[in-house]
């Protein structure tokens, strides 16, 4: 065990006062708090107690590095000191208004958002998370073309509400999908496990368009209001679309009159090194979909970026759609400092310089070393370790839509060393606050080095 | 025109600099922020430089009494200091966590919400606003009965995301329930236009009940997981259920093994005088959605609190349902210091005084004097003025779904004169803070009263 991967030591930053606190409030939190995605009494949750930057301390004052930005949505970790003074500001200037209203904040957020998108992208929806964004934004969509299908990617994650855990491509959905009220799912283009037995990424980017094109075709060119799309797959394992894959879907969306959402929910504001993770490509959506790092979702926040064709269709009619908290002053202002922070500190090339030169090249020795890793990839501060049985057959170590008695020890493991990594079926995805310094992120991935023997012990005893 | 409501001048308050950055909001506000519910090139949204308590200053500096709480919401009024200084506090010591963990001011916000409702409701899943609040309520009660159908009411408003707005009664739904998804609509129990030719409110709980009845034995009763109402329907036209409605529906459900939802989101929170509506009853739902008033709105939270059957059913078994701000800190200390605040304050026992001996009588008053006013009816800060061409045959003077050139007058009086009520239909409503003073709703109202002759002219016309 090296040095610097030794158990983090209560620092003595939390007091004891505070650990009574945190015992008090897990009690509470088994008593009265229900949570997502979870059998309510299989879990214990780990208390926070505190948080700075990319680190966070446990119930027992344990110092762990956040790897995972929480629910990969901390972008500028904990604590940023701009973003908590324009909140402390708005308070006292501010809290709210109701959505009818004008704003400055609110303003001011949309204008900086849509400044980081194409040119003819110019208004925003302001929602409270992504799955209304996504939610509102198909809505847009079928309203705008007249049609009523909707095409999504398998494996995919939209959001929790009925209409997007229905575009939702993973086993989440099943429990609500009878109606699936016109989604159809594709198959993603994924070269690792290409569904089209490519093997390479130019066989993948043609084969998993040309199965996306029969499906438009199958469903009907002209039914079919729009296609969603995570730019970068978030959850379902960060993998890059192959090169001129998105290039082809904007193409087929053009020729049909299908509106392009792309879901940037999870790899927007910086996640992917650019501020949208579609910037990576040559290609212009009609919407853009976003939340969790338009401001590091220190307040909750999400919202629908539309062209102006989109926008056309709702200027002289009613738009059927809205929500209470659109634009919340509060959360817009913390989106404003975010955003204003990402540019100032220079914050969104440091991720893309640490995922190309730090990241990355770790990433590659782990995957030299140890016969568990069967891939790793991503880009920015957004990557994935694929881990496997087998390297040739690349039988995943968790089975599809389950979790493995290993990933959880691998998970503890972390944990106890010190970092905490996200965790998805057979993978472990290294997706920290884009801020993170060097060091720390070599750390945490020695950490996940470390802990990543248990998977390898696995492999071997196959 | 009596003194009180001269046009409130500008009161020396907002300063030309704020006066400039209000307009280039409005600027900014036109070209790049998309509103909900409006034709975007037809709207011109006031813009709110500032407000305090129960006020709010326009963007040429006027001083406006705000008989809406915005959108219902802001129940504590604007810039209550109690709430501030928990954000405040709350943002330096930790905006946000991820929602697997566990943390105290979410575990507190929970405990107090569970005690304020009846014995065995005793869990929170917490969500960002209203409508995802009803959308996992409707999750849970299918899941937790295995069947499908959901009963709600025509009229009602439960949310602007697809299965809420198609949960929806009132027409905001047509452009989205293409597919119903389960949802069948019944009547409303609303005496005043009864759709029973009901008389009295004996008559309409009973001929409203039966309805109710016969709608669930013939969609089947066993294949109906849930009836969800709006505990006071509110945007509707805040109707209360006639004595012994809610009773019946309870025993209904309780019968049948349906679960019963009660939307508290607009009626919760103080609202209507107790700390939820359906309080004013003998009944005990199953689970309550809740939002606005839980922290006024000063930081976007809903939620679904639910009783130990419905916790039952998740116990051992995935809830395939979340977010990613579900309990979010910030959003949750804002809710504890808003519910102590209530407790503190008297406030709640305040809007009840204030409904039976103030806008009560004041409102009766006015229907006195008024041949546009139609019926006046409400409890506690929630009133609704339902206006009428005819007081005989009850013609709204503006049609069901739509608005009529005298309401928008009215709106635009009542602003002139320095206080805005909420307009639906032929409705205002009359929603002022829970924490008004006496003197200041009468000055409302007394501006109400006025621009009322505007009504009153159309009724002469005829
Ligand atoms: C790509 C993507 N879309 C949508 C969502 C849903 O966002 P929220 O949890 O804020 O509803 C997520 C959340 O993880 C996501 O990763
Ligand atoms: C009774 C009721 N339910 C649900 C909602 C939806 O809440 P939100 O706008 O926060 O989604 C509202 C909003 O006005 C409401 O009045």
């Amino acid at each position: 065990m090296s040095q610097t991967t030794q158990r983090q030591e209560t620092d003595g930053r939390i007091t004891e006062e505070q650990i009574a606190a945190g015992n008090r409030a897990y009690e509470l939190d088994r008593e009265h708090v229900f949570h997502s995605w979870s059998a309510q009494d299989q879990i214990s949750p780990m208390t926070v107690l505190d948080a700075e930057g990319s680190w966070i301390w446990d119930g027992e004052g344990n110092k762990i590095l956040d790897l995972a930005s929480q629910l990969i949505f901390t972008n500028l970790g904990h604590k940023h000191p701009k973003v908590i003074e324009a909140i402390k500001e708005q308070a006292e200037k501010l809290c709210t208004v109701a959505p009818q209203h004008a704003n400055d904040a609110r303003s001011e957020a949309a204008r900086l958002i849509v400044e980081r998108l194409a040119g003819d992208i110019n208004h925003v929806f302001f929602t409270n998370g992504g799955a209304d964004a996504n939610e509102h934004a198909v809505r847009m969509a079928r309203l705008h073309t007249g049609r009523h299908k909707v095409l999504s990617a398998y494996r995919a994650y939209h959001g929790g509400t009925h209409l997007a855990i229905n575009l939702t491509g993973d086993p989440r959905r099943f429990a609500s999908d009878k109606a699936s009220d016109g989604v159809v799912h594709f198959m993603p283009a994924y070269t690792y496990r290409s569904y089209f037995g490519a093997e390479d990424d130019k066989q993948e980017a043609e084969r998993a368009f040309n199965h996306l094109r029969d499906v438009v075709m199958l469903e009907g060119a002209d039914q079919v209001a729009a296609i969603v799309l995570e730019a970068i797959p978030g959850t379902a394992g960060i993998y890059l679309p192959p090169p001129g894959y998105l290039e082809s879907v904007q193409q087929l969306c053009d020729e049909h009159g299908i509106v392009l959402i792309f879901d940037e929910v999870m790899a927007g504001f910086g996640r992917a090194g650019k501020w949208f993770a579609h910037q990576h490509f040559n290609v212009e959506p009609d919407i853009v979909t976003f939340a969790k790092g338009v401001n590091s979702g220190y307040v909750p926040m999400g919202g629908v970026a539309m062209d102006d064709a989109i926008y056309a269709t709702f200027a002289e009619r009613v738009y059927p759609g809205g929500l209470t908290y659109s634009g919340h002053p509060l959360a817009a202002a913390a989106a404003v400092a975010a955003i204003n922070a990402m540019d100032d500190e220079g914050v969104i090339d440091h991720a893309q310089r640490l995922g190309a030169e730090v990241i990355g090249p770790r990433l590659e020795e782990l995957k030299d070393r140890h016969p568990s890793v069967g891939d790793v990839r991503g880009v920015g501060a957004f990557w994935a370790i694929e881990l496997v049985q087998d390297r040739e057959t690349r039988e995943p170590i968790a089975p599809y839509g389950q979790t493995a008695p290993v990933m959880n020890e691998i998970m503890a493991e972390c944990r106890r060393r010190g970092a905490l990594p996200f965790m998805n079926m057979n993978r472990l995805h290294i997706c920290p606050p884009l801020n993170i310094s060097e060091e720390d992120v070599l750390f945490g991935l020695d950490v996940v080095d470390e802990a990543l023997r248990l998977a390898d012990d696995v492999v071997e005893r196959k």
